[in-house]
């Protein structure tokens, strides 16, 4: 019956619409039964990391507000698109300019800025007026040969107060604009899901992703070697069920029913 | 030599680019040499048509900014993507959501706007904040079958102050989000040539089209069985000869130019 849920060691989680929904004035609103899971996983021995595309905050300053609504959660458990953009500029000796979030920003503190020779994009959320896009723009089409790394490539994402344009909307207009093709840092990109794999010391078979976006998180993982679960929370609608590219291995209603059913496959 | 100025009836001239460089506090300053251009060619006889994908302002609006600046032009005498997407709404009985330049407004006037059935968008510049492209967004995708109209798809133009994103970076950021094609409205799309050459009276084959854009006028007009021009004013970027789509009949430095070699073969 369950077949999908056998012989598991290890899970990588997504946070945002699956560990709880963001936004409003206390940073969001936990999923019932999420929090409660992340400790049965604990418990239970399985190898846990989690996997986000979130890029509104410091890693620092996220897990302090998951922590506050209840999760157990350290930085160190968290892999996300930012330090791995930084080892990826150090690496190429590029220096962006940034069209991010103002809290993201201390992510890139080490990174050298001037002269910029590429442009990051991230969910920069109310910093994607027209005049801060329209710069990253022109910094862009000022290149010679422009380089454009996007921090996922997500369509949206759910708030409490509903669903929110995401950084791959963006990449979007930015490849249309300039003509070029963005970099993606971060899910769906098989290197990250590979990074947070290592990280966990799990092969891909033997790893199960659990989210809430249909393509970044089950498509992602599941090119990775990796079987995916899409959860009935978050983003999710109805019509992901009839998604032309990607099947999910199993669909359930949420991460407290997945991890049931994981831990009473062991 | 100049035999694409040949057996000529009827010019249709871009604006923005053409005409003038938008932008600054008086709202533009005139490319040398094209009012002078434009008196010359409503004293040759020929017929002329302005054909602009401008959705800042209402086409009243724009003609007396073009009036002030110098130009013999008259309202009627611009075709525009606004009144035909008003035409395009009433015949399939859609009622928009706008995302559009303020001064856009009014010339939706006459449209019902209840309870929206779809989203256009134009060049909304400053009016492209988050918040703003973020309701247009979820109207769209709370639509069963969502409808996005786009007056234009230009990436970018040219101001004073630089280059300035186009309408047609946002269209794709919404595209994208909501995985619809928009139906654009404006420039490049054939049926708008075709209006405009049926006002000015006169077939495709003894039309030339002067234009900055190499997609949206080059192109565009091409496709429609026109001769096109391109100037190399406005946001004429010297790459734009090595476009891999699209070629010119001729390049010319700037309007009066072009108007130069069309009136000495008449």
């Amino acid at each position: 019956m369950e077949a999908w849920a056998r012989g598991v060691r290890g899970l990588l989680l997504d946070i945002s619409g699956v560990l709880y929904d963001s936004g409003g004035s206390g940073g969001g609103v936990p999923i019932a039964g999420s929090a409660e899971a992340v400790r049965k996983i604990k418990a239970s021995g399985l190898k846990l990391r989690f996997c986000t595309n979130e890029t509104q905050a410091t890693r620092e300053k996220f897990v302090k507000k998951l922590q506050g609504l209840g999760f157990d959660i350290s930085v160190a458990e968290v892999t996300a698109p930012a330090p791995a953009a930084c080892r990826l500029l150090k690496e190429r000796g590029l220096r962006p300019h940034l069209l991010v979030h103002d809290d993201l920003v201390p992510e890139f503190a080490e990174i050298d800025k001037t002269n910029p020779n590429c442009v990051v994009v991230g969910d920069a959320a109310e910093n994607f007026s027209y005049a801060n896009v329209n710069e990253a723009f022109r910094v862009l089409i000022g290149l010679e040969k422009p380089v454009l790394i996007s921090l996922g490539r997500g369509r949206y994402y759910k708030e409490t107060d509903g669903l929110k344009l995401d950084v791959g909307a963006y990449m979007k207009a930015l490849e249309y604009a300039c003509d070029v093709e963005a970099e993606v840092v971060g899910k769906p990109a098989k290197a990250f899901f590979e990074s947070a794999l290592a990280e966990m010391g799990v092969p891909p078979q033997e790893a199960i992703m659990i989210g809430d976006d249909i393509v970044s998180d089950v498509g992602g993982a599941q090119q990775c070697g990796m079987r995916a679960v899409q959860v009935r929370t978050g983003k999710y609608r109805p019509c992901d069920e009839n998604h032309p590219q990607v099947k999910p291995d199993a669909y359930v209603n949420n991460l407290a029913e997945a991890v049931d059913v994981i831990l009473s496959q062991l």
